[in-house]
């Protein structure tokens, strides 16, 4: 039985939602699942003293116009959300609530519908209003996890993620994790394929 | 007549070795020739305030890992030089110099040799006698290199040049500008190649 990929992402990540949109036809591909792993990218930053790359001289403008390209060369709708960039705590909390409510494939669903709302269509998603208006469409009880995303316990899980994800050597999103292999970036998606093929053939070999 | 890519780099980064081996096949297949542009990277990160890769957290030893895959992926032999990293000012002071006196295509001859020695034959580039050395093998005056790049015009020459690498936007290496457009980084030589190609398309089509 083949281990799923570990990806662990922040919903403000445009290079997280590059990722989203790929990551599962991927998995797919080589009959992997995905395992999918809200954290906070500014509590990795904290660990390696790195700042968002739109706050960096010279990175930012080139941050945008690589983004822009990166979407443009792959196919994927890319709308810079109106607030960006900003902090959005809601949908990691609420994803990891909707995960313990209602399962992974349910929390998953939430998350890809998350990035798309944030990234394509303009919708604020650091609202609350808005995320339990993404969630109710997929049949999660609003009313409950208004008062679920905000309660102690999910702050804390939040928090644990993030301590383990550096544990695990997690410094930025998207980061993907194969067999204890490290992938950091959209832009290593390449190198992941390649490495999960070798997996394969070494398996077939033995 | 097509304009040239700027390519800039520093001797000491392993990705900058990678788009040394891989730039001027790129390059020809789309009709274009490299301008080989040596920077410090030291100076580009004060502009930014980026630290390298192997002094932060997190980040040190992914980017070793990274590294190995990297060129074992690419079919580059790489070795981690004995006292990686380390700051190179000789070889890009005497790719300057070599640049002046014997002209562009010597001095880009010097740097993919210099790259060479450096990551995949464990030769200290840090100093003067390995650099005069590599240099004479190619038809180098050595005696005359060897007061050269330790001349108060070649250092100004390598100041300036990194002033005007952060004046076009270079934050880091390798950075590649293609008709104004900035790619940074040995993983975006993909995108970088499709841009080449649609330049063409867009060219044939007018």
């Amino acid at each position: 039985m083949s281990t799923p990929i570990d990806f662990y992402f922040d919903f403000g990540s445009p290079y997280a939602y590059f990722a989203a949109a790929r990551i599962d036809a991927l998995a797919a591909r080589h009959g992997r699942t995905v395992r999918w792993r809200p954290v906070l990218i500014l509590a990795l930053f904290k660990a390696t003293g790195a700042l968002p790359a739109p706050m960096v001289p010279l990175r930012g403008p080139y941050a945008e116009r690589d983004t822009m390209r990166t979407a443009q060369l792959n196919g994927i709708v890319y709308r810079q959300p109106p607030n960006f960039p900003q902090l959005l705590l809601a949908p990691p909390r609420a994803a990891l609530w909707i995960e313990n409510e209602y399962g992974a494939d349910k929390a998953a669903t939430f998350a890809r519908r998350c990035f798309e709302a944030y990234f394509s269509e303009g919708i604020d998603i650091s609202q609350d209003d808005a995320i339990v208006q993404l969630a109710e469409a997929l049949g999660v009880d609003g009313a409950r996890l208004r008062e679920g995303l905000h309660s102690a316990a999910i702050k804390e899980q939040l928090k644990t993620a993030g301590e383990e994800a550096i544990a695990r050597g997690v410094f930025g999103v998207p980061f993907m994790i194969v067999d204890g292999e490290p992938f950091w970036g959209f832009d290593r998606f390449d190198q992941m394929e390649q490495w999960l093929t070798q997996a394969a053939d070494t398996k077939a070999a033995a």
